[in-house]
């Protein structure tokens, strides 16, 4: 633990390392250089080209033996390099967080282990502030937990221990409040591009959508023909589609909606 | 056309009629209510119990007979009952609109006919900015045209010409934006639901989502295990779904994913 001389007093500030050089490594390494608390000691990864960004926030390593000790060790790669990454860290004694929603605690091999998971979907280049983002935690030790608690805290307002079990439930439903979203968000787009129409006709109905269901649970904010059962309307919109995809999932999730307020009926 | 007495001048001012009492209609009165260059003259529906809400807006009618002349009557009903309702205005003068995204504007009897339609979802009780929401118009005389263009323009920033053909296929496209995208929301807080997870978890990142495709077309911003082709994420998702139709929209949606970026690889 580093101590910082902060109004007339020593206080403990959290050294940390970041692992991994993509999109959520870079957000998270400029989320830390700005909070008081937390010192981030080194960013590190393979790949020294990719490296060269973060030189402003931190010193970077690519070589595993320069490593250096930290309180924690946060592993912001793709769920598939985990393990290998982790590997690298096997003599520190500092705790080590993996960043995925998906991949259980255990895939980390060492005793002191956590998750450090940010609920969000993060775009390179588009800054990002993490107040509002929630940090699910999670901690196979009270040292590390309190460690990852205090490094989510910096940072965010919201944070929330969680279990693997728990998360890969919350990570499965933000695929479909993400990407199948952002599917249909595409295929509304195609629409519009194949009749002429400029796509940001739809932004404010696309924002009042997601905006409705803090104050209105999705069951009750439903509308449409496919809720009203109004087979016609759907009838006259499939006439309108000529892809074959776009005419299945109209189908197919009309037919959801339908069942799922048939029996509310 | 009326005449009002403002800054030393007479200004043409727009009086206008609403037919209907439902959502879209009290969303209306309050627009036309706050800005100077429109008078909403009367509102006219056929249950005097629901036509009570109107009463600090405008004068109301229960009765065809006693429906006042104007400039613009908008008929915002629902698209079953567009056809009965403007038959009640067969001897009027006034440009008739509808305000429906998927009928065609010669459901409406009249020559003097029109559609002003609000690309938006509007939820009763929850006060409408209505400045940023595109209106689609479409009129069959250049002086109806000028009166819907005009009564839009009081209300909206972004008033659009646009015929019905153009106007249905942005109707089947806010379907895929709102509807399609709403009934994904509900599976997501189902999924939180049963696992004791607080959906509010998720609200940032539907709104980042939503945000997102601002600046990044839908295509650019889409993630996930199925545009990656990360079979096994997607297998362990499948194995964490209890409830069948969920796994079906989970697979269907995939694999649409899947083969609309296997396409540009």
């Amino acid at each position: 633990m580093l101590l910082k001389w902060h109004n007339g007093y020593f206080c403990a500030m959290l050294s940390v390392v970041i692992l991994g050089t993509g999109n959520l490594a870079q957000h998270l390494a400029e989320a830390f250089s700005g909070v008081d608390p937390v010192s981030l000691v080194q960013v590190f990864g393979r790949d020294p080209v990719q490296l060269q960004w973060f030189e402003n926030h931190a010193p970077t390593c690519s070589k595993p033996d320069d490593i250096v000790e930290a309180d924690a060790y946060i592993v912001a790669v793709s769920d598939t390099s985990i393990l290998e990454v982790s590997q690298l860290l096997s003599d520190k004694n500092g705790v080590v967080a993996h960043t995925s929603g998906a991949a259980t605690m255990d895939v980390l091999p060492m005793a002191n282990r956590g998750v450090f998971y940010p609920v969000q979907t993060f775009t390179k280049g588009k800054s990002v502030d993490f107040h509002p983002i929630p940090i699910c935690i999670e901690a196979n030790l009270d040292s590390g937990r309190i460690i990852l608690n205090s490094l989510a805290k910096s940072i965010s307002s919201k944070v929330h221990p969680m279990d693997s079990k728990q998360r890969r439930q919350l990570h499965l439903a933000a695929v479909f409040a993400n990407n199948f979203t952002n599917h249909l968000y595409g295929i509304s787009e195609e629409i519009c591009n194949r009749n002429q129409i400029p796509f940001d006709l739809l932004m404010p109905l696309i924002e009042e959508t997601a905006a409705k269901i803090k104050s209105l649970s999705p069951t009750e904010a439903q509308t449409g023909p496919s809720k009203r059962g109004d087979q016609k309307s759907m009838d006259q919109h499939l006439s309108l589609i000529t892809n074959n995809r776009e005419k299945e999932i109209y189908t197919f999730l009309s037919d959801a909606i339908k069942s799922k307020y048939e029996k509310k009926l």
